[in-house]
């Protein structure tokens, strides 16, 4: 049983490869009555391709998004959305490097053992690529939600990071910076130093922290979907990411119950937010917020020794262009995919009650 | 649409509030064929039991295991198998104290405000109580995983840890004392530890660590049923976690990838493994392990401000017999969720080739 | 991956064996606010227990429900309703000849087959004991979607039927004879029929229909999800039957376009109801109605060659007591699936339109 | 929550409209190794499509299928299986007969009231086209699940019907003729019937009866997910379907258990075929079989009084080109659905037993 839906009411089953025809995937559950802004969704699409600035990926892929049925003079009529992306990027490359071979830290050596067949061409279904069809869903999701906000923005690079992300306010100096940092001193120093880490044909990790505004009360299913369990899965299955907390996550951990208890003010929001706007697994009300860890991308411009597919050794080195660190381009994926996941909740928090 | 059950081939259902009739679940999809020994599931909801040491709650609850259907002279049938605990520890007590009134860091007003009624007693639904279920499904879920071994333990209480806790590889002293922490001397100082805490009227957190061996290869189905996504979502849906992470987890964030990329052996083995076992969202072979990280726990035995349902300012303080730190009690359960995965994506894995 | 559990918002999943300890189940998805009348799904329970009147079997088993959970001070809570009914005919009788032969027509050979063991007991799962669970469910269920009413009864017992089933309007005579025909004296003359038959050793076959009045318009999700397709799904799953068809059914197929439509009123109602109430798998206001075929009960009093598992044949007679036609039990089976389906997508109507 | 996905293992889930830019759909969990002739689909697809014969509609629609991912080298991946038809036949037409009223025994009607919104061009959603989805995926199936042999043909239009459909053996002749019935006279009695109900300006409805052939013994999974209970939501969900039977189907009930019974074999095979293939939901090994029976067609070239959206009365009349008896195209629809069931089936008994 295959993986390729996420969510349950507002649902999202993409398909496609890096090098195949196209990419592309199908929204069923969104309600009808929507008012769909397909500049909108063009725009953060924008914000994910490849090519958009000095430190990312310098290959051009136009990334258009086709909208073939659900949504009617303007508007989604409650049947489902499909749409795709034609893979317009697909010269007859040389892929010999990595059709016998398996990259470290990649996904060709496991693919070749679960399925038998790989689509080698660009890493195939495990290239980050298909997270473009994600980034069209979560965009139709977040004009579902409105006026429900999802921001997301780096907040560590490597060794460098902002303090207490979740306390910024101003979203506004986010898309100012190519990293996409909050804080532009930071931001400056970021972008130095994955230009000198790109030099050195290395790449680097980072986080993106998210922060969602204006949620409602009750969005969470217990006792295995709760709200925060389900970001976790989202922010999870985003190519590279190694970890998830939220509120006051690992940290927490560490620390008393007497100095970790939101207490209540008399309108039922709390006086601190260490719950991260969800208790129980169901939303409070008060702003959710969580992180997400990325590891470095594993291909580099450096000399590794790998294997092939008959276990011999071989040497590889990194080809083309490709991002030296994730996580600027990763920015609006964390935002897709958190908007799904609260309309999945917003969706099946009408049926809590008669 | 509700969330009370979990895997999608080999699911659990579960049921049950802390002072219903009873509690229990239903295992639906394990295989007909695997030999159940009802005897290992009770020793796995022993190690979850209250009472079991002098550093949890002492409440008295024996919490026996009655199997309803699904096995037929000691081996599974194919058929659901249907199970029930009894919750005996009911008395009338006194819950006027939270009847109308919302503990703070806990579900009660979230509850209230997302269905509009709560079984007040004991927390109800939201109570840990519940996990209880998840253990027994857990434990017959380990049954058929075999030889996969999962196996749990405390890395951290607290501000107390043991440092890289996934290399360790002696597993055999973890229940040889009460915090279940395999560093005989760390769990002697996390004990004194938690009985101060205790003694403070307080509580505190921890981290609990898990270590997968003998996973096959090919566990895992991308792109949004990532093995480590699920493991994600099952770990995080345990009552009072706060954060998740796999292989290098945050940690791995902060590296560039020349000093993450794990490198293949001839055998397809790497020689590190930052990857934690699974690449691409589909296990390697290699182990797994991650961390999940528990706050404190909510309820203190200090006065605390909170409010009523009328909005009106009331001072609340813990009664009865909590646990002062929930991580010793947590470790049966992250093996029972771990192997619920394991066993569900092994399911899944029989369809991906033909 | 095993097919126990029915609906998708408002869910039962189900367990239990002729004669293992208990059969059950648990309601997700059941929304909090729901005044629950227990002494109702007792006597919907009552309506489809053995020994109820002479023309059934005369096992005694008094299938008491016993609700563990979800269910606080008479409301349904909006968590899950866990519930039981014990076993307690269950006697060491003597299983000796259906152990290792396969009783015709029965699911003893596929049951081996698919699952290489088999409780034997009674039939074990594949017995229709499994149904009373159902009845629980769907007494729930119908306390639910109430104003909306489901009645089901006889209309054919062999080749006695009585005409236009769907016309009739009238349903206090249904439960006034031991048949449950609506018609007065073609139940007499089922009634004697029935017992002529089981005279002879023999059994028959029969036909429930179910009229459903008062539902919303705007139930079912098109295109797979239509109602009455899963209406279809419902009643097929219900043990021994062998046919579904609504609105004109199989006469419809035989009829001309002209003769079919439904003619609009100014009201939106139609002049006809060929199309039985569901209008391109959505409810239109106008009453559901539909027709259930069931086979006659394959355990037959009279001696009958067939094969052990190793593929002798041997000669096997029925023991015990058995229905000598299934249909008057079957009744409250029909309305409980019925029921389930409208709850289910009533829940899932919620999320259409914004 | 939305209907648009079918199958659980082996999913598909569709999209688009009769007059969008393409309809589509997503196929998930198709295993590897699959090796896809993709002539095949196409001439699957041209069995369903306009234009094919005198006696369907006369529309140019050419249908071409294109597929977007899941497919490389000729062998299926194990990902997913993107593809779209493009909608050409989208003239501008004039829609105002239906825009703003409601066709008698359409879906018009109750789109509007479900979701506030229609796509009124040419049935949108409600189409029988968005059924050349199903097509191409079904014959995608039927390469999967090779060599299980799916066989539909048309066994009655109006009152013409041939006997004991479920024994034809030859089914060599079924697409000699344009009504794809196997007998040739009754074809030619068949064809000329509808020839003359369309001179009439009528329609009529027929009957389509399948036979699957080579199926292994195990497929089904009780109790709710019985094979013949998919079957029969899979066939429902057809357009203009209004009826299901499979084995003896509705004749069966009018029959004693004594003439019933299937008995065995030595070889576990039965002597008679009551049963259709499937006991207890689990097939056995027979010949499956089952009759669907279609409704006319709702679209008459006759003027029917019927209802604008304020409600005030209007007269329709069909325009443009429409079948005049849909079960000729339905066959390949039939046959798609039933190798979907069967795949989706095949997948979940490999996880039965250990």
């Amino acid at each position: 049983m295959a993986g390729n839906t996420f969510g349950k009411t507002f649902t999202l089953t993409t398909y496609g490869e890096s090098h195949g025809l196209a990419l592309g995937g199908v929204i069923d559950g969104c309600p009808a009555g929507v008012k769909i802004d397909v500049a909108a969704i063009q725009e953060d699409l924008d914000r994910r391709r490849p090519g958009q600035s000095a430190i990312v990926t310098q290959r051009k892929e136009p990334d258009t998004v086709e909208i073939h049925s659900g949504i009617f003079e303007g508007v989604s009529t409650g049947t489902p959305i499909g749409f795709s992306i034609k893979n317009t990027n697909q010269k007859s490359k040389d892929y010999s490097h990595i059709k016998d071979s398996y990259r470290p830290s990649h996904a060709d050596y496991v693919y070749d053992q679960k399925y038998g067949i790989r689509d080698y061409r660009g890493g195939g279904r495990s290239s980050a690529r298909e997270t473009a069809a994600r980034v069209v869903a979560g965009s139709i999701a977040k004009q579902f939600i409105a006026p429900v906000n999802v921001t997301a923005f780096v907040s560590a690079v490597g060794e460098l990071s902002i303090e207490n992300p979740h306390h910024i306010d101003d979203f506004s100096t986010i898309e100012n910076n190519p990293v996409r940092c909050p804080d532009p001193v930071m931001a400056a120093e970021m972008e130095t130093y994955i230009k000198q880490v790109r030099k050195e044909g290395d790449t680097v990790g980072g986080v993106v922290t998210c922060v969602i505004k204006n949620v409602p009360i009750g969005l969470g299913e217990p006792v295995f979907d709760k709200l925060h369990a389900t970001l976790g899965q989202a922010m999870l299955s985003i190519n590279a990411v190694k970890g998830f907390e939220y509120g006051s996550g690992f940290a927490g951990a560490a620390r008393k119950g007497s100095a970790h208890n939101d207490l209540y003010n008399e309108d039922g929001t709390t006086k601190t937010n260490y719950s991260g706007g969800i208790q129980g697994g169901i939303s409070n009300g008060m702003d959710i917020y969580f992180n997400v860890a990325f590891k470095p991308v594993a291909t580099i411009m450096q000399a590794q020794e790998t294997i092939d597919k008959k276990g011999d050794k071989v040497v590889m080195e990194g080809k083309g262009r490709h991002d030296p660190c994730v996580v600027p381009r990763a920015v609006p994926i964390v935002e897709a995919m958190a908007a799904l996941v609260l309309a999945d909740f917003s969706l099946r928090n009408n049926s809590s009650k008669v």
